[in-house]
């Protein structure tokens, strides 16, 4: 649209131009990659190109990418009870940190008594000591933590979870789809046995993700089952489109993420300077090491849900934590985790930058939150009247 | 491709100029249904815009439409254990006709020995009569039956099969992926309780489906759960394009179904008494009603595999049944349930029809078998010489 500002990149990333030609190339060519005719073998073609580009962009191999419709998907393919661990030993118990995506949260196909919690700390970050004493107390477990968290963009240590979860005998799945394409990590380096990605955080399609399984693991059984597609894995017919954009998505995030992400973590810095501004502010998890391009902002006495309505008045996009669940009114489960109350859970506003966001889109969200804190937290005593 | 005549349209009909700009437009608009701001607004009219088109495609009601990533899903979230029936019981048991897709036939959540298999007739047809005694045999059942087969075009008497089912107090899921946009249907005139579209089957993308369910029943448990989307029917971000795709790719199907359909069946004839030359030849399920573009063809002694590769090399593209199969040697379950012997069974050859099929390439296509069945059922006694 004319004039937006538009800082809701976490939520929807505009689609790539590379994606975008690569989806139509596919479309052009049109064909099922399970045919055996021309079309249908060139479009096998795309999609093993893309599997590739998905495999090198973790560091993984292309035999081990299942896609799947999305990241939802993903996680909820890998939560699913039965998968054995390197013992040979089907495991039937899952451990969540607290502040995972709903996704996540919902826990796959697990019965709810066979799931635990684990907290984290008021920074975000996951509570190692609470995790050991889970991982003691009962046989091997999946252990489910992010990468990058969805709304405060917390970047979780997840290597020493996956040193905790192997010792014990379990299997360690993260869920990358935020940080995927935005900061460096290797599947084997983290030592991860199952990573979830999604096409559209990065300037993909909508409705394709893929689930990585490390080189020595078997899948966990099927959720989607029937065609022999995805060697049994996933049925349904190859989203060719779609999965040719993703690759097409990926080479180009790659290609330039450092820089990309090196001006998103400027201008970041100048969007928190300027909000820090505001008297009883916070910027959650910033203790932690974040996403550069994210930043979860809150002040007591704001409701985020009508700044957020005030900022799309001023011509800016932003969101109330993650878009799951913006239209609801229960405050972000992330900051509750944390140990944050209502009032300042329910008023944080979240911004979140991409390669296209400017110094000027920066600069415009300032001057539109000095306006609306001006009007939305007057009378407020935690507001800095000088403001 | 230049020169190829595309007569494998069941297996991948092309996008259709609407949908493709349709989705283009949501691309351009951006948004996450889910945000508030004004782009996340517009992408909800555009979802709901698409629900009401799918909606109307078969008579129903726009808030029981529940998007799926594809087909495949949709049947996998009908087949579910736990759905209520209309006295409020759970259902169970599963009951699934022996020519369903391999998306139907893995049986959803149902374990395999909660599975009772259909049979059908040489025609084609499901067994009513054995529906009767396998419904009297314990206790309510899901009875899942497709509307049109995949390979042959079949069409099955679903307001009989409702009837029986509905007597015995069980529930009616009818894969309509194949028929949808091709013949008339009404949900509530054929009394189905869940009903699966797709698509990638009528010109919209691939990647997106629908389970429709009937007015006065709740859906099944979510398959794939998380954030609130689809009203907590199918968790995972709104795939916008693909759904505004498949919106204006229905409303162009239903605006020319009947002229396409009308072309499309003089074209098959034409093809059909073409093949029927071919001493020997078998017209599978020409007994029963039959979609007006599909035709499943078999010759003794002919190698299916084969004849794919030479019409390929012809120009004109093909298929072995399913598409999903194509890459398997087994020969069609389809035709081992109709009755048929492997020698048959293997030879079978699918030609299905679009919008697009011309004259000129019917007669490319029979000029290209009358080269084949030469070459391919030389010395087979049952070939006709004059051929």
């Amino acid at each position: 649209m004319e004039n937006r500002v538009y800082l809701d990149w976490n939520a929807t990333t505009p689609l790539r131009r590379e994606a975008q030609q690569a989806m139509a190339a596919a479309w052009d060519l049109g064909g099922n990659p399970s045919s055996v005719h021309a079309e249908g073998r060139r479009a096998r073609g795309l999609v093993e190109e893309a599997r590739a580009a998905v495999a090198a962009a973790i560091g993984g191999e292309a035999r081990n990418v299942i896609f799947t419709s999305g990241g939802t998907e993903a996680n909820a393919l890998a939560l699913t009870p039965g998968v054995l661990n390197r013992s040979g030993q089907a495991v039937e118990r899952l451990v969540i940190s607290a502040v995972e995506h709903a996704s996540v949260l919902a826990g796959g196909q697990f019965a709810p008594d066979r799931i635990a919690i684990l907290p984290v700390h008021r920074s975000g970050l996951v509570d190692l000591d609470a995790l050991g004493m889970i991982l003691a107390d009962g046989p091997p477990a999946l252990v489910s933590v992010m990468l990058a968290n969805n709304e405060t963009g917390a970047i979780q240590p997840i290597a020493g979870v996956a040193d905790l979860v192997h010792a014990a005998g379990g299997l360690l799945h993260v869920d990358a789809v935020q940080a995927f394409g935005k900061i460096d990590f290797v599947i084997n380096e983290l030592n991860a046995d199952l990573v979830s990605v999604s096409a559209h955080k990065i300037g993909g399609p909508t409705g394709i993700g893929a689930l990585i399984v490390a080189p020595d693991l078997a899948a966990p059984p099927a959720l989607i089952r029937g065609g022999g597609q995805e060697r049994g894995h996933r049925a349904g017919t190859e989203n060719v489109p779609a999965i040719a954009g993703f690759g097409a998505a990926v080479k180009a995030a790659m290609a330039s993420r450092d820089t990309d992400m090196a001006r998103a973590e400027t201008l970041r810095n100048r969007l928190e300077r300027g909000l820090r501004q505001t008297q009883g502010s916070v910027i959650f998890a910033d203790d932690a090491p974040r996403l550069p391009n994210t930043t979860l902002f809150g002040v007591p006495g704001l409701k985020a849900e009508t700044a957020i309505i005030g900022f799309d008045l001023e011509g800016i996009a932003v969101s109330s934590g993650s878009a799951c669940s913006s239209g609801k009114i229960q405050p972000s489960h992330v900051l509750k985790a944390m140990g944050y109350g209502p009032e300042l859970a329910k008023s944080a506003i979240r911004f979140s930058l991409g390669w296209e966001t400017t110094e000027v889109d920066i600069d415009r969200a300032l001057k539109a939150w000095r306006k609306l804190a001006g009007a939305l937290l007057r009378g407020h005593e935690t507001v800095l009247e000088r403001f």
